[in-house]
C-alpha cells in the first residue's frame, strides 16, 4: 500500500495515457504512410497497432477509479479525449460520465452514437441521471427518461421541478427512513436490506405514520445502544433539516458549520422527501469557487481549456464589448479636456496612474465587502460603520501616497501644479473608489444579484472615469 | 421543528443580539446623562440596567450552537464583538473561540484577562487548542501547554511540527484502531468504549500488532456483518490514505473526487497516526475560497471588516505600492511621446481604451489557466495548445472589435490614420494579452508560487505599458 499520493499517482495516470495516445497517434502515421506494401499488409499492420495499442489503454482505464477517469477525460485535448471515451464500456462511460464538466459533457455527448448512449445512460442511477441530463439534447434525453422505471421517473420529475443552485437538485434518494415505532433492532435490519448505501448516509432517518420526519440516528448509535429499545429514544438532539428550495450556497454553509455529513430534506408539512449529503455539498463548493474564479474575469464559467475557439471567443464577446463601451465614455470624459492636455501634455502622461491606483485599491474594498457578503456578515447596522473604515484607510493611503505621487510629478516637470494636482486627484479618487467600493456590491446584492458578478467592471469604470473628470478638471482650474 | 431555514434563523439571531447591544448602549448613554440624580442613584440605575440587558444576552447565546456564537463574533464590530465574548461561560467560549478568524481570535485573546482565557483554554479538546495555539502570546501558550495531560501534550508536539496547510495539521486523533486479530463483534466493543467520538468518524481503522494500518471498515459495515466474523474480511475494497506531510489541497481534491467522509493518516512506514475528517476538510476548502478571493486583490487574507483602520491601511500598502511603481512605468512609456501627443492631441484620448482592452481581455486567459492550473489538467503537452488557442481567439477578436474601434476613432476624429492605428493597436495588444495571459500563470505555478497571486498585477502591468507602446508607438510612425 502507498501510504500517500493520491495526487502523484493521479497525475502519473494521465502521463500515461497521454503518452499511450501519443504513441498511438504516431503509429498510426508510420503505418499510413508505409510505401511499397499492399493495401491488405498495410491494413493488416494498422489493425495489429491499433488493437495491441488500445488494449493497453482499456486495461489500464479498467483499474482506474470512475471519478479518476473524469479527471483524465478534463484534461485531454478533444480528440485524444473522444478516443478514451471510446474505450470505456457501458457501466464504466455511465460512471465517468457524470464526473465531468457539463462542457465536456456535452461534448462527448454529442460524439456518441445514439444507441451507445442508451446503453451508458441505463447504467446510471436516478441522480446521475439528471445530474447529466441538462447537457443531454431534446429526443435522447425523452427516450432516456422513458426507458426509467416508475419510481425513477416520478423521482427525476420532482427533483428537477426544483431551481438550478437549490437543494432539491442536490438531494438523493438514496435514505434510510424508519418508523418510529420501530426499535434499535428493527432498524438495524432496515440498514441491512440496504446493501448498496452510499457511504455518506451516516444516519437513518425516524418518520411517522404519515411520513413527517421526527428525528435522525447516526448509524453509529445504533451500534451502541439495545437493540431492544424505542428508536425514537436514540434520536439525536440537534437536528438541521433542508427545504428543497433552500438555496444549495446556505446549505453549504450550515454543513461547514454544523459539520453535518448527511441532512434530510423535508417538504413544507414536514414530510420526508430526500438526503443531503456532504459529497455533493464537497462538488457543489469546489464547483462554485471554480466557476466564480472565471465568472469574477467575465467568463460564462462553462469554458475550459479545450473549449473550441469559436465557442471560446464567443464566451468573451459580452465582457469585451462592455469594456469597450465603458472605456470609450472614460475616454469621452478626456476627450473633454483636449485643450488642457494640448497646453500642458504631462498631464497625459500622469492621467493614468490617478486611473490605476482607484482601480486597484477600490478592488481591494470590494473583494473584501464582496467576502463578507458571503459570510453573511454585512447588516444594515454595520454598514455605515464600513463605509467610514474604507473612507478614513483611503483618506489616510491618499495623504501618505498621493503626495508622495505628487512630489514625484513636480521632480520629474518641475511645476508645482502638476504636483499639488496630482496629489489631490489621487486623494480624492482614492475617496470614491473606497465610496463605489462599498456601494457596488451592497447595492447588487440588495437588488439580488452575485456582487461577484460584475462589480469590479463597474468599479473600474467609476474609477477611471472619475479618475480622469478629477485630474484634468482640477488641472484645468490649476494651469489655466 | 421548523424545516428550513438555518440561515435565516441564524441572520436573526444576529439582529436580535445587535438590537440588544444597541439598547445596552441607548440605555448605558442614558443613565449617564441623567443629572440630578445622586452619583448612588446613578449607579444603582445603571447595574440594573446592566445587568437586565445582558441577562437577555446571555439566556440568547447559551442556546446557541457554538458555530453561531463564533458567527455572530465575527459579524460584530470590535466593542460588541467584546462584549458578546464577556458574556459567555468557559466551556461556551472555549466552543466558540475555534469557530473564528485568526484575525478575530487574536483581537479576543488580546481583550481577555490571562486567568480567564486559562480557563477557557482548558476546555478545548487537543485539535482546537492546536488551532487557536497559532493566535496565542508565546507565555499564554506555554503555560497552557504546560497545563494540559502527556498525551495530549505529545499530540500537540507532533502536530504542530507539520507545516501550515498539510494533513498533518488538520488530521485529529480521535479514531478507533482496531486489531486485525479481532472478529466484527469486537470492534463493535471498541466503538461503543467511545461515546464521545465525532460524527464524522464513519470507520474504523484495521492496524496490525505494530500498529501499521491494514485497512478500513465503515461503521455501516459492522452492523450489517455477523458479529463472529474477522473484522479483516469486512474490509473496504478501495481504501484512500494520506501522509501527514502532504498538501491539504490535494487532500480535499482526492475527498472531492472519491467522496470520502473520513480517512486514515500515516506515517512513512504505514503506521496509524491519526484521522483526517471531511468537517476538516469542508473548514479548509471554505477558508481557502475566502482568502484567496481577497489575496487575488492584493490583500493578506486576515483583513475582515472591522479589523482596525491602521492594521487594513498597511494590509494595503505593498500592493498600493506595487500599483504605484508599475503604473509610473507605464506613464513614462507615454512619457517618451510626448511630442506625439503635442501634435495630436487624440492620441491621449484613445491610449486608455487600448490598454484597458488588454488588461480585461488578458485577466480572462489568466482566470482561465489559473482554474485549469488548480485542476491539474495543464500539462507540458498541452500547454503549446493552450498558447496556440488563446492567440487564436485573441487574433478572432482583435480584428473584429479593433475595426470596430478603428471605425469609432475615424468617425470620431475624421483621420483615417487614427483609425487604423486605433484597429491595429488593439489587435496586437490583445494577441501580446493572450501570450503573458498564458505565460505569467504557469511561470509563477513553475516557480513554485500560487498563480492566484500577483498573476493580475504583472499582466496588467504588461498590458499597459505595451498597449502605451504599441498605441503611441504606432502612431508616431503613422501621422509623422
Amino acid at each position: 500500500m502507498d501510504p500517500t499520493q493520491s495526487h502523484a499517482k493521479l497525475k502519473a495516470s494521465l502521463e500515461q495515457i497521454a503518452a499511450l495516445l501519443q504513441r498511438h497517434k504516431v503509429l498510426e502515421t508510420w503505418t499510413h504512410n508505409q510505401a511499397g506494401q499492399t493495401e491488405q499488409q498495410r491494413e493488416l499492420l494498422e489493425s495489429l497497432v491499433h488493437r495491441q495499442n488500445l488494449a493497453e489503454l482499456r486495461h489500464k482505464l479498467h483499474r482506474m477509479h470512475p471519478a479518476d477517469i473524469g479527471y483524465v477525460l478534463e484534461a485531454l485535448p478533444a480528440d485524444d479525449r473522444r478516443l478514451v471515451w471510446e474505450q470505456l464500456d457501458a457501466p464504466m462511460a455511465g460512471a465517468a460520465l457524470p464526473e465531468v464538466s457539463r462542457n465536456v459533457c456535452e461534448g462527448l455527448v454529442e460524439d456518441t452514437p445514439r444507441e451507445r448512449l442508451m446503453g451508458v445512460l441505463a447504467h446510471m442511477d436516478a441522480e446521475d441521471f439528471g445530474h447529466v441530463s441538462a447537457a443531454l439534447p431534446r429526443e435522447v434525453l425523452d427516450e432516456a427518461f422513458r426507458a426509467r422505471d416508475e419510481g425513477e421517473r416520478s423521482w427525476l420529475i420532482s427533483s428537477t421541478s426544483f431551481p438550478e443552485g437549490s437543494v432539491g437538485r442536490l438531494m438523493i434518494q438514496d435514505f434510510v427512513p424508519v418508523r418510529d415505532t420501530l426499535t434499535v433492532g428493527d432498524a438495524i435490519k432496515e440498514v441491512r436490506a440496504r446493501p448498496s448505501l452510499p457511504r455518506q448516509i451516516d444516519s437513518v432517518f425516524v418518520v411517522d405514520a404519515r411520513n413527517v420526519l421526527r428525528g435522525l440516528v447516526p448509524m453509529r448509535s445504533l451500534l451502541v445502544h439495545d437493540p431492544a429499545r424505542p428508536i425514537v429514544e436514540t434520536m439525536a438532539a440537534d437536528l438541521v433539516v433542508f427545504g428543497p428550495g433552500e438555496k444549495a450556497d446556505q446549505a453549504a454553509e450550515a454543513f461547514g458549520r454544523y459539520d453535518l455529513v448527511c441532512a434530510p430534506v423535508v417538504d413544507d408539512r414536514s414530510k420526508l422527501i430526500g438526503a443531503l449529503t456532504v459529497d455533493a455539498v464537497v462538488d457543489y463548493i469546489e464547483a462554485r469557487a471554480g466557476i466564480r474564479a472565471l465568472q469574477s474575469a467575465g467568463l460564462r464559467g462553462e469554458e475550459d481549456l479545450f473549449s473550441s475557439v469559436w465557442d471560446s471567443a464567443r464566451n468573451r464577446w459580452l465582457w469585451l464589448f462592455t469594456n469597450l463601451v465603458t472605456a470609450f465614455v472614460a475616454s469621452r470624459v478626456i476627450g473633454f479636456f483636449e485643450a488642457t492636455i494640448e497646453r500642458v501634455v504631462a498631464l497625459a502622461t500622469l492621467m493614468p496612474v490617478v486611473a490605476s491606483v482607484g482601480g486597484n485599491t477600490g478592488n481591494q474594498t470590494v473583494a473584501l465587502v464582496i467576502r463578507s457578503l458571503a459570510l453573511g456578515q454585512v447588516t444594515l447596522a454595520n454598514a455605515r460603520h464600513l463605509v467610514m473604515k474604507e473612507l478614513t484607510i483611503s483618506v489616510l493611503n491618499g495623504v501618505v501616497w498621493g503626495s508622495l505621487m505628487g512630489l514625484f510629478a513636480y521632480v520629474l516637470y518641475g511645476v508645482a501644479q502638476i504636483g499639488m494636482v496630482m496629489a489631490a486627484a489621487i486623494l480624492l479618487n482614492l475617496m470614491a473608489a473606497a465610496l463605489v467600493g462599498v456601494a457596488v456590491p451592497l447595492v447588487l446584492h440588495r437588488s439580488g444579484r452575485d456582487p461577484a458578478h460584475g462589480s469590479s467592471v463597474l468599479l473600474t469604470f467609476a474609477t477611471d472615469g472619475l479618475g480622469f473628470l478629477i485630474f484634468l478638471g482640477l488641472a484645468t482650474a490649476v494651469l489655466r
